[in-house]
């Protein structure tokens, strides 16, 4: 918890307290990227009436100079000063308060003068902080002059009450007995990428044109314009690594493959090789490294799925048996949640593999890799996680790191604390309009804006959630919408989703013939309603800033629990978007929406032009409350964009 | 922020951390008083599904004993453990966790055992911990044996499955690569009557019974009987010292006393002495030890009044010119709040004073006095009270200190933070059903609860709320009942207030003829219907253990907003006191009151009995919800005690 310090000789008279933004009172630094505004705030406040100023101090990097602004009071002792980051890298910030002696007198006499007190001494007093001031200065000296001039009191007075002794006031802080915060608050600045990025995932297998075959880097190099053309901009594999031949899963995680299945990726490494290695049958590391060089070329970043366990073929585990518990019986611990057992896993034992597993992350950045998507990080020790991102960013501090923990809160937060760029989130599974209101506000007015940048995705290879099974593609369409405006983060498990599979294995939030334990065919050439749908909001995305952050979304009252609405709108109000989404993916809804006034700092007169992206039709909007309808069978939802038009009154 | 310690070897790898009870991440020192219980709660997780156990280490002062008590998991990785501080002093806590393999192997093999699985490999997996705890013991090696000797492999599995067995795990933790918090929190624990205490104030010089004279300490020495009876055990005094004779108020605050007027107590100092001294007219230093002394008798102690403020005839200002501020005209500098100025009063220069101010708090504590009564903390540094109390409490540790703060909210809260005991409180203006809950639980269930005892008072010497202007005495007993069963610590400006005087000044909030202007005469010999009731509720309070603690307040639902209700009992419920007050006191008014069915353990057969304390009748209750009715004009509260009877089903 920064604090002011305690300086007992009763000079240093103001508290500081309540800094933000920090994270746990410091111990873990505040996130934010490139070009996003900080805004520092302060309980600041001192006994008595005497005027209180503050600072703000910031740098970047620990050994720079430090800049200075003005904190201004808000209301009640809290105090604020912004400023913008424009470089990555680590910011510290710091906060001087002082009593302004000078103000409080200056304050005073203009009461006393308009209560036409006597001023006499007060001029004198004047006269004193003048000389204390700037010493040097001139024109203070020939001020300080005038005031005590006995003869010509009026004119004192009338010079204390003028223009340009106001500025004096106000440009010559009296800076003396400063109470410093006793801490540096530290802010990591990251990539813009890291809050707005928007990712496709597939199985490279799965990418061939031609039924039945094994895809290779090749193909997916192939489906490279496609997706790019959707507006992606990162593509993220499943691992890539040689495939456990040994306890095997099959289809629909049957736990003996047949002949010629080709497994679960997660099962990582065989007597091809582990880790550091390539499945064979998707091609060379070289290919790889051509697939990540033209998807840059075409904006893309490949993201590589980081899964810390081995199958009991993985060359690890006879090479390095200590990196593994050893049973009493001489065999190597499998994974197990009882009475269940996974067999085809051998988790690590974390007690010693760390440097080795930090070898990983290197070698595939050596290979050109920025973006890791780590499976699990919460069965596995979060200081590790703090120790393992720590050293990568000191070899690239642009490496972007998504955790897929979908776990109880607490532990989801601290994965984010220490270090995580971007989290999964239970985004997944809120479906009502209270479900989703309540969760945003949760990640944006809450501590967690300062450390847990969320990834919404509306579904992964492990969960077709309950709300999709057998539906139609309104709820898909309305989804995918809801992730991608919500959040500037989102994802999509991109084939089954384009393509709207729906059908569960079981009844279980799994999907049938999981892609997990089987190749795929897709019909890469075709393109669904889906897949326009992607393109615009992508594009709108990418047009409109307002939706390149999570942290701007203010929710609009609406008189229909069916319809969720938010706004999402630049500082400075060039760039506004509305979302009007329809929550009953079966029926006509409609209602009135109230435009947030004061946050549109709308007056009496409204003149508002309303664009709708997807559909492109215009509406003028003149009132506060305005009827909106949406019909999901047309569009499960609006992506209005609104122009404030000067009145023209 | 108290942490856990972050250990990079891979083996430590729980985290602690939102450790409660503490003040501002452990910047302040939490409270509490003797026989409090104490309830350390902790977000305590790790990742995986291992089992977790953690410990509590308290001690009484920094060189004793850690007493270890195991927390237990709440829900959500929330974790608990209580104790009871029993002594005065500094209490300290930490917690330790770690996880416990042996546990974690026991609950697995419960649940492989239930799936039928083969064990043989888990049965030597428990025999390795068995012999790893505790490597002495003939019983745990004995079974060691027993689990892998291979010709009972049923017998070996019955045996863990065993009630013995459960024993050994839960009596023997296996506590390796412990996590440990990262700090030791400190808890200060000071007089149960920190906590619990009923005020009655009056000026000394009003005491005499004898109109027209000016009481004396003598005089007030014959009162205490009176008030003893009614049950106070703090009686307070405005300022004692010589007062101010240049510059002199005079009645209703004007700016000149008249010949003979008694001037206000507050503009301390004059030739008859200062801080140190006692106004000659109300006796001599013995006459004050004597009524200290048999006050004390009557379990009474005397509050003093300290406000660190000078006439301009205190001896302080010619002996010690340097610890004022001089005027460049060589004058000295009287209070002022622009444009008003207050020329009776010079505030010292807090800039070089405080060994002197020091030295008049030890003065009176000499003297016998245990209670100050601090006028206008607020507007002396906040650090010299910080430093200043800690000084008096290393000379003696019972001290009281209540701050007479009426200010902004952060301003209040940081001088209980620094070490007040107590505070005066907004509740003189909290009036409607919702401002008073809403305040209540600010108070209580916020972290304010760590730091701010509040003390409730209806009225005092410089206010006379708005609310009691003009008003009759329903209102007065009304305000007194809250005030008294609300909040532990309360207090009253006493015999205005039995009295009923509602007389403003000017419409505004201070009375008529303020006493702080003039000296009063009371008809001491009588006594009136809020007399009784004060008696009563004292009594209450002293009878009953669930009104000695401001923390244990639960309101009730009741369908009228006119009527607040609220329970306080004790943890074993042996002590239920349930207030139900009419806020309207006009009219009658009833409604349904709901019991807190969980809070009171209730099942579905209830049998309550219900006794009011002030009328002695008798109800028994047998609903959740129950009726109840009002009539202020007979007693504006009901002051009910509540008993479970056991039931007869």
């Amino acid at each position: 918890m920064p604090k002011s310090e305690n300086q007992s000789d009763g000079r240093s008279r103001i508290i500081i307290e309540n800094v933000q933004p920090v994270v746990d009172g410091g111990f873990y630094p505040a996130k934010r990227v490139i070009g996003e505004r900080v805004d520092v705030t302060a309980s600041i406040f001192t006994d008595g009436h005497d005027h209180i100023r503050a600072s703000l101090f910031y740098k970047k990097e620990i050994n720079a100079q430090w800049i200075e602004l003005p904190l201004r009071h808000i209301s009640n002792d809290e105090w604020i000063a912004s400023f913008q980051v424009e470089e990555k890298g680590n910011y510290f910030f710091t906060i001087h308060a002082w009593i302004d002696h000078f103000e409080t007198w200056y304050d005073g006499f203009k009461k006393k003068a308009a209560a036409q007190l006597e001023l006499k001494v007060e001029l004198m007093e004047g006269a004193a902080f003048l000389r204390r001031l700037v010493p040097a200065n001139s024109e203070l000296k020939t001020i300080a002059e005038k005031l005590t001039d006995q003869s010509k009191y009026d004119a004192a007075i009338a010079l204390v009450l003028g223009e340009r002794f106001a500025e004096i006031v106000n440009q010559n802080p009296l800076k003396e007995n400063v109470t410093k915060l006793d801490a540096e608050c530290k802010i990591v600045v990251e990539l813009a990428k890291a809050n707005f990025s928007s990712w496709y995932e597939f199985f490279p297998r799965s990418s061939s044109l031609e039924s039945g075959k094994h895809g290779t880097f090749k193909d997916c190099q192939k489906l490279l314009p496609r997706i790019a053309s959707m507006g992606f901009d990162v593509i993220y594999f499943p691992p890539i690594h040689p495939i456990g031949k040994i306890n095997r899963k099959g289809k629909n995680n049957t736990t003996k493959a047949e002949k010629g299945e080709v497994g679960s990726p997660w099962a990582v490494g065989s007597d091809e090789g582990g880790h550091k290695s390539i499945l064979p049958s998707l091609g060379s590391l070289y290919d790889f490294k051509n697939l990540i060089a033209e998807a840059k070329r075409l904006g893309i970043d490949i993201a590589m799925d980081i899964a810390f366990q081995c199958a009991p073929d993985h060359p690890y585990v006879k090479e390095h048996p200590e990196w593994f518990v050893t049973r009493p019986d001489g065999s190597i611990q499998y994974a197990e949640n009882p009475p269940k057992k996974y067999q085809d896993i051998y988790p690590f034992n974390f007690e010693c593999v760390w440097e080795e597993l930090r070898s990983v992350f290197f070698y595939w950045i050596d290979q050109g890799i920025k973006i890791f998507r780590v499976d699990n990080p919460h069965t596995k020790p979060i200081p590790f996680w703090q120790w393992v991102m720590a050293e990568v960013k000191k070899k690239d501090p642009d490496i972007i790191f998504l955790s897929e923990a979908f776990t109880r809160p607490k532990i989801m937060a601290s994965l984010a604390k220490v270090g995580f760029t971007q989290s999964y989130t239970y985004f997944t599974w809120r479906v009502t309009k209270s479900e989703i209101t309540e969760y945003m506000n949760e990640l944006v007015n809450t501590s967690s804006r300062n450390f847990f940048r969320p990834n919404f995705w509306p579904n992964t290879p492990d969960i077709l959630p309950f709300h999709l099974h057998h539906k139609n593609d309104n709820i898909f369409i309305l989804r995918f919408a809801l992730a991608a405006t919500l959040s500037s983060n989102y994802g999509v498990y991109g084939p089954v989703y384009e393509f709207y599979e729906n059908a569960p294995f079981q009844g279980k939030e799994e999907y049938d013939n999981s892609e997990k334990y089987e190749i795929r065919h897709y019909d890469w050439k075709r393109t669904y309603r889906m897949t326009d749908i992607m393109t615009i909001i992508n594009q709108a995305r990418r047009e409109n800033k307002a939706l390149q952050s999570t942290w701007n979304i203010q929710f609009c009252s609406i008189n229909n629990d069916n319809i969720i609405a938010y706004l999402k709108c630049t500082d400075d109000l060039l760039n506004i978007i509305l979302v009007v989404a329809n929550l009953d993916t079966q029926n006509n809804q409609s209602g009135f929406l109230q435009l947030p006034k004061a946050k549109l700092k709308l007056g009496d007169k409204i003149n508002l032009k309303v664009h709708d992206l997807i559909t492109h039709e215009h509406f003028t909007w003149t009132q506060e409350w305005n009827f909106v309808e949406v019909d999901p069978n047309k569009m499960p939802f609006h992506l209005f964009k609104l122009t404030i038009e000067e009145s023209k009154m």
